[in-house]
Order: structure tokens, then sequence, then C-alpha cells
């Protein structure tokens, strides 16, 4: 990757330690549990400081909803899963007909911090920061995209997973031999249901060939259900 | 959509002539013809400054490979439509193995200007609104990503129509009364294998649907095969 993700950069410590005390002081900070929802709003701009949040997109586009209006109102909107933001990161939320976005705590005490964008006036050093991670995260999305369009769900699945590895992904080591580096892990779980909503694909298909890429070695699953990469096929040596 | 698109930006004109101006000077601009290569490379920064290019990705990812190496040699890499990039607008390439993007010219007489970042330093405020736009596209590709992981190939394929449509739409009026609004149409052709590969699916299946749709009312195409949504379908009252 080109460019370095947002919380390698070299970020002047001062600058955000100045940010996190300006969000204490005007309580512009909260801390959420699990799964739980962050109330977050278009047009404002949000930084994870601590744990990690998933987005969610919703989408009531049906083919089908003119011919059965009935069916329309009682089917569930179905979630996508868009990815994780971790600490150090920016995120926004975008709503437009037919879609929308939404932001879960990911993991237990995920503390987020709000501003308004003009509240980056007096920072201008670090609203490009921010400028630049959206740009960062929107490369990560073209990748995304170059994975979901493969035809085959299995391929639409080890593309994913890779790519989510390679930015997410920790070391892992052998438990025979410490030193002996086994593959990357993502730090939490994943459930086949979600990764199912990001590629296009159910639950019970994602669980089939994840076994199938454990068979062929491509894959690795450790302790709690986390999802591990084998060392060679993961492309983060420059982390 | 809160954030205004790129073109529709107030943008100071003489900004803009003047880096035309100065990439005219400096050999920094190209004309390219439907379907040529923009010999883009990552690191640098691109603006479309006429015509309109596709972004297209390749994934050389393969579940099998391991297992039928020969095959993997003589398979063909999947290419997926990641998007258009329009007059105005500014796009980069990345690369992390096992992914490419590329860029290619989508109508005749497309120009391209290519820069280093660091140009951008004599127009500070010009690399502000560069940032700004590739933000506004992560949030396009965010919504693009919830049509994608709606299950249903039908669904997939009206949620990224729509979001097409209500992106790069222009006004269609009826045949028989030049004051009744139709729809909304591309500009430009979108053959249905382009379609196939952006949602995942193949070019039979999507002329099979795009059948379906149009049945239904929700698709109408016209012309030199031109995709248009119903007027009252698509949500671009705001432009």
């Amino acid at each position: 990757m080109q460019s370095p993700t947002f919380s390698e950069t070299p970020r002047p410590f001062l600058t955000w330690q100045r940010i996190l005390d300006w969000a204490q002081e005007h309580y512009r900070v909260r801390s959420f549990n699990k799964d739980e929802r962050i109330p977050a709003r278009p047009g404002l701009l949000y930084l994870v400081q601590r744990g990690a949040i998933r987005l969610v997109g919703t989408a009531q586009v049906s083919a089908t909803a003119s011919q059965l209006t009935s069916r329309r109102v009682n089917r569930t909107p179905e979630e996508a899963f868009l990815g994780f933001v971790g600490a150090g990161q920016p995120f926004e939320i975008v709503a437009q007909s037919p879609f929308t976005l939404q932001a879960y705590a990911h993991v237990d005490q995920t503390s987020v911090v709000w501003m308004y964008w003009h509240d980056l006036d007096n920072w201008p050093h670090f609203r490009r920061e921010v400028l630049d991670a959206f740009r960062y995260q929107h490369q990560r999305k073209l990748l995304w995209l170059s994975a979901l369009g493969q035809r085959r769900t299995i391929d639409r699945l080890l593309g994913f997973l890779t790519l989510l590895v390679e930015e997410y992904g920790e070391p892992s080591f052998s438990p025979e031999d410490p030193e002996v580096l086994r593959g990357y892990c993502l730090p939490f779980p994943l459930t086949h249901a979600q990764i199912g909503s990001a590629i296009g694909s159910t639950r019970v298909t994602v669980t089939r060939l994840m076994g199938k890429l454990r068979q062929r070695n491509l894959l690795i699953t450790q302790g709690d259900n986390l999802i591990c990469l084998p060392a060679e096929s993961v492309n983060i040596a420059k982390r």
C-alpha cells in the first residue's frame, strides 16, 4: 500500500491529545458497549478514540416491492457489513434513500469523539490528516470492491478476508514455538453472518466455504473463532 | 446526499483554469480514446479534465490456486467495474497484491491531467477540494457496498443502477411531450458484462434480470442502450 494507514501516520501527538482534552471538556466523547449503536448523524465527524466501530449499511431497495407492497413493509431490511474503523480513525455517516449507514461499537469500551467539521478550523493540520484518512479508506474500499467483483463466492470470500487481515491483522505465533510466526489474525471476532452480508452471500454458505479454505490451508481459525491467514499469504511486511 | 458532488462545488474557476494552463505548459495533460488505458501509477494524482474514466479492479485471488497452479497461470484475471470518474473529478490508482486498479477512458476525447501531490503545494485551497472529492467518493462507495451486500442479485442490480443514475444521470424527456420528464439516464453506455463484473454476476444473468426490471417498469432503456430509471424512483431532486 502506498499510503500509510491513519494510525501509522506520525501523528502530532500533542494535537491528538489536545483534541481529546477538548472533547472531554465539551462532553464530546462517549463510551459504548459491544454492539451498541452509535447515535451518529450525517454531516458530523466522528473519531474513534479507543476500540473499534463496525459500519453497517442497510438497503431498502427491493426489485419486487412494486408488485408486493405488503411484503415490502414486512421485509426486514438487509444489513451489510461495510468494514471496521479502528482507534485513531475518523468516520462519518451518510444517508441517501434507499440506503442508510449505521455505526456500532464492535468491542466493549469503544469510545468515540464527535465534532462539527468547523470545529476543525482550530486544527487545520489535523483536518488534513482526517481528509487523508478518508482518502486512504476510499482506496481500501476500491480494493474491497475489486474483491467483490469476482464471480465465485469462494474467491470473493478469500479476497475479502485477505483485505481485512492485511488492514487489521495482528501477528500470531505458534503455541509450540513462540518464535515461529503462524499468521495474522483479526483482533476481534466477525460472525459468518456478518461476512456473508459483506460478500452478498449467506451465513450457511460462508460456513461451508470457510471449511473448504481451512482444508486447503488458506485459512486458520484460532481460539475464540478468530480469523487468521497464514503468514505467507498476507502482504503486510511493510507494517 | 449531504455533500455536493465535486463538479457541483462552487469551484474557484480561476484556480481550475490556472491548473489547466499549468498542465498544458508542463505537458501534464493527455487525451485518450474510448477504452484506451490511462497509464496511471500509484502515488500520483489525476484529474479528469473532459470526458469520463472508468475504474476497473483486477483480483488475482483464487481460492483454488494452491491446488491447481497450472490453471491459475492460464486463468484470465476477473475485472470488476468500480465506477466512473467524471469531468472535474480527481482519481488515483492503488495497487496491492493481489489487487490492481486500472483506469480506462470511458468515452472518446477524455482528457486527463496528472500531477504529483506536492504540485498542489501551490494551490492549498484546491488540495482541500481534491481531498473533499475523495471523501465524497468514499461515501458513495459505502452506499455502493450497501447495495452489493444484498443477497438477491436482482436487488443488488437495482441498487447499483440506482446509485449510478443518481450520481451521473441526466434528465430525459418524453419524445411525445418534451415537457414531461421521463426519467434520468446514464450519459454513456455500460455493458451488461461490466454491470455483472460490478455486482458479482454474469453478463447473461444481468441481461435476464434487466428484462425483469423493465417489465416491472423499474428500468427504462433508451436509444443506444442507455440505462434510465423512471423519474419517481430517482432521488436527485436536490441537483
